[in-house]
């Protein structure tokens, strides 16, 4: 067997964020929930826009944060999602092609508008996010060639991403295109409510044995198990799937492999300014760490470093170099 | 003679702000002049940027900045810009409306795309601008309204905007009505390049006496005047308009009024990250307090106070609250 050309694919929402600043008042007179993401449709999202306080738009989408991430610790990734032909398109696509990621989907036209997230990021540093899928939905066989798995070490698949339907069947292939290659299926959780409108899905997934990696945060997993603690949820999900990588917020990150586990705590941070993207940057770092073979404890911390550096800024794709942040590792 | 409906109307170039980093082997390589501000058409536009690392897309433009900060720090402003009926220019007007500031140009189509810069910012925080001025270079009478500029206490240009040649003569009328109406015409010099453009200009709005307040640091008062040091660039501008505000960068600031003058050192900053905006919102400061009859002294310490809050930060836009930064001057 060749070696692959990717060291990992990551197939995700192509989303450009909108982060401005807002205050718990505004969170609860819109009624959202802190911490969730929402989808919403363009008419909300434009009202919910002109409440909004100034932004900043960074290219974002969770998948697209940990490509980021892997690229900045030096592996070669390849992206996959869908943007349109405007102008939020052609920034996300620079973005990408910018970390030196093969961005694998080109913008198309007659597909609605590029995906955006309006993240409010409230005074403790937690961001809300709500985001209008628009192009980012149309990730389509014919427009994507799920044969490209094949061709990397890892594929990495994002867990919002199986809200729609199309992209939803994309990454079905994907799968099946990486697994008959021999080559290693990761997925993140994403989110409660996405576990919740799809747990019964990632559940089969787990019991197929079509997961190698999975990646959820205390919430997440939870949802996924009904525990009812986070050491419980991991207990429980540990002998489902070959290796579990469970984030624990600022009480740091556990690993099992079998009978091997691993755990870390937090990394000290100066300045808490903007969670977006930890847990996407955790997962960048811990699989750097993996397709290195750095043994799990090493790769926890280097996805502990990642983390720690995205939110300490606006944004949530590395703004530091994290090859030299992570210098006593690689 | 009834209360003005506006403290300022700024005029400037409406432009979104493409934000990123670079070393200055990259500048070199690009033949780039660090610190200034240089005019490119689209083609060389879209091949700068694809030679950009990942940017962070932030509203800007001169004037926009000034004004951000005016109402950051509670003035009632107009601000006129012209951006097109594109996601970039709906983005602008929305960072206008979002602080608070009536944006009194429509958005249009078919004038090409909203204008952006893309700066690079180096490790030692300076910024070196690539603007394509698109759109912004199509704000011309008839579709904006100078007599605007009899309702606001004073009128605020942005030198760059003295360019192209349909937003100067929209300028010109702005500067009538105000003179008309008995209120105040403050210009800002904007780059020494501006200055070796349209010194002539400038100079002869100054001997007839059609200008209040001038704005310029101390490359462009050189410029201006030839002197060869910042106190005899000051001293040979002073006399020639009724209130001088000179920037001095890390040492400071001074205004002079007829024989009253007065000069305050920089304030001191923890974290030196993007100095793009730093006089914009000096001219924010230093006219609010203007605007509020603070005194020289007082208005040259709010305008140093904003100028800090904006070089601590990627983007040219306050971030934190400038009336609680100033709280002991307001």
């Amino acid at each position: 067997m060749t070696a692959p050309r990717y060291d990992v694919l990551a197939i995700g929402n192509a989303i450009v964020d909108v982060i401005a600043d807002a205050d718990d008042a505004f969170l609860s007179a819109e009624g959202l929930v802190k911490g969730s993401m929402r989808l919403i449709d363009e008419a909300e999202s434009t009202r919910l826009y002109g409440r909004m306080k100034a932004g900043r738009e960074i290219s974002g989408g969770s998948a697209g944060n940990t490509a980021a991430g892997l690229a900045a610790l030096g592996l070669k990734v390849a992206y996959a999602g869908q943007v349109a032909d405007d102008q939020l398109g052609a920034i996300y696509a620079h973005d990408i092609k910018a970390q030196g990621i093969d961005f694998i989907v080109a913008p198309r036209g007659g597909i609605g508008a590029t995906a955006t997230s309006l993240i409010l990021v409230t005074p403790d540093a937690q961001r809300t996010m709500n985001t209008f899928l628009g192009a980012t939905q149309r990730l389509e066989l014919g427009h994507f060639d799920p044969s490209v798995a094949a061709d990397a070490s890892i594929l990495y698949l994002e867990g919002y991403l199986w809200d729609p339907e199309l992209p939803r069947a994309a990454m079905v292939e994907a799968m099946a295109a990486a697994r008959s290659a021999g080559r290693k299926v990761a997925l993140t959780l994403s989110d409660t409510f996405v576990v919740d409108r799809h747990g019964d899905d990632f559940r089969r997934l787990l019991d197929e044995g079509r997961l190698d990696i999975l990646f959820g945060n205390e919430a997440e997993l939870i949802a996924m198990t009904g525990a009812s603690t986070f050491d419980a949820a991991v207990e429980a999900l540990a002998p489902k799937v070959p290796l579990l990588v469970a984030t624990h917020g600022d009480q740091g990150a556990v690993a099992v492999r079998g009978t091997e586990r691993a755990r870390v705590a937090a990394e000290p941070i100066a300045d808490l300014v903007d969670t977006t993207g930890a847990g996407d940057l955790f997962a960048a770092g811990f699989l750097a760490g993996e397709v290195r073979g750095l043994g799990l404890e090493a790769s926890l911390r280097l996805g502990a470093i990642a983390a720690a550096e995205v939110i300490q800024h606006y944004g949530a794709r590395p703004e530091q170099d994290l090859k030299a942040l992570a210098s006593d590792l690689l």
